[in-house]
């Protein structure tokens, strides 16, 4: 199979779950309903979905185990993309190639959407949390690093820095791995945790990286991608101040780093017995995006 | 023990473990932090937490089991105040005679200071997890109250409804059951759940009828209440066209309801054995509240 074949393999899995998950919100008002399901269904990668089935298949877990994790993570990261292109944090109008969530439903439809997905991905949480102590410590996981010493506290520090003078590499460190490469580790962490900690080291190494990895690439494509190809407006960093890799380093460096970072992602999978193929043209995937 | 000093004495409980989870909250932006601690500490008068501090001594129930419950209740309570009053929403510069949020954080970091709150209310909940299965049950019970079949159904009916022509007792009764009655719901049933569901019948009805009594009362203020003593602005919801009772049945009748409610919440106590003594007075005190 090949990577294309594999990935699309994963997402579709993922996706089926969404899809029934989905057809059983039946709140009212019609349009918290709607809202929720109108960014859940924008579509994009599914990155963190695939990391988490990806990972599981590496420790050969049960997919039925981890995919309502991967459900409630998915709903997590949604909700802090509505969150993050209100007028007042980002003021993004485009997401995945379709109108922001506030532009659709109003800005504060869209807070309670964001509100509606981050507590309904908790409800999933807890039931999970009736499997036992492993499965608690994954809620637990999914959790912290979501909130305050995660990937909430990465954003802040990417709105407080915003137009910030004198840029320095430990804020920029502390946003990338705080406000993207969290989640991206709780992808990675979750199978292990439910694995009584299987390759846990090398996981996180591995989940943190690829998460820098992903923003980095981020950075660099909000320069040199294409809005039809990226489905979100183009530029935004830097007319908006924003504390990036390409804003301390340049293009070209960060181009450097990325391929460094990469290496370190591709050679700490080394140290884990198993078919680690696809984690590894994930990394290249991720390095080499369009979108 | 009159009244007064009963209530002061659950609230000083109650805010000792407050102030405590204050102390231990370290995260990085100190904005971040500094938000999420403002609202926490504005005071206002801790209904929630009081009433799950009152039904566990009337269930003989220890409060070490319900501090952490009952803490994450008011967690999720400011953290709606936080994302009401934002201008998309309800549009208040005032929360209990200060400024909201917003107006001292700016808009941004008030969303992030609601999901911060949301977000640490859950790991409290996650962490009572691993204490067994009542305390799973009773996690799942705040977050269904708090949730898109609870608290944020009602604020977005809320939301929708804003300046209907012609307004309806159905909508309503579900602004009212959803949007306030839940979360007081969730802290009368919390201590019920982890004494495996003692009265849960009659404190189902008292924590219901409590909270609809609550948003009634409010809706009067919002009509006869004095900025001074209330500690936020008046007539808002004529202002607003918001759905109140007063709106729906005019003040006299209003008020006719509350003393009804009151009535129906005092007499389901009888149903009780154990000391109902203080939680009939409270049901009095919310009855002819000021504040």
């Amino acid at each position: 199979m090949t990577f294309e074949e594999k990935y699309s393999q994963y997402k579709s899995a993922f996706e089926k779950r969404l899809s029934e998950f989905c057809n059983n919100i039946t709140c009212k008002p019609d349009i918290l309903a709607e809202s929720m399901k109108y960014s859940l269904n924008l579509g994009g990668k599914r990155i963190r979905p695939v990391l988490m089935y990806a990972v599981s298949n590496v420790l050969g877990l049960d997919e039925g185990k981890i995919e309502n994790f991967a459900l409630a993570l998915e709903l997590i990261h949604t909700y802090s993309l509505i969150h993050d292109d209100l007028p007042e944090m980002d003021n993004d109008d485009f997401r995945r190639g379709k109108p922001s969530n506030h532009k659709v439903f109003g800005q504060g439809n869209a807070v309670l959407a964001g509100d509606a997905l981050l507590n309904t991905a908790y409800s999933l949480l807890i039931d999970e949390c009736r499997n036992g102590g492993e499965y608690v410590s994954a809620a637990k996981n999914i959790c912290d690093c979501a909130g305050i010493y995660g990937m909430i506290a990465g954003q802040s520090a990417d709105l407080t820095h915003e137009n910030d003078e004198d840029p320095d590499e430990n804020t920029l460190d502390f946003i990338y791995e705080n406000k993207t490469a969290k989640l991206v580790l709780a992808a990675v962490l979750t199978p292990s945790i439910l694995c009584c900690g299987k390759y846990f080291s090398e996981l996180k190494v591995f989940g943190r990286e690829t998460g820098i990895l992903f923003q980095l690439t981020d950075d660099i494509l909000d320069v040199e991608g294409n809005f039809d190809v990226l489905g979100k407006s183009i530029g935004k960093d830097k007319a908006e101040g924003k504390y990036t890799c390409v804003k301390l380093y340049g293009i070209e460096k960060s181009k450097v780093k990325a391929d460094v970072i990469a290496d370190k992602c591709t050679r700490v999978l080394e140290g884990i017995k198993g078919d680690t193929r696809f984690l590894k043209e994930l990394t290249n995937f991720i390095r080499q995006r369009i979108y």
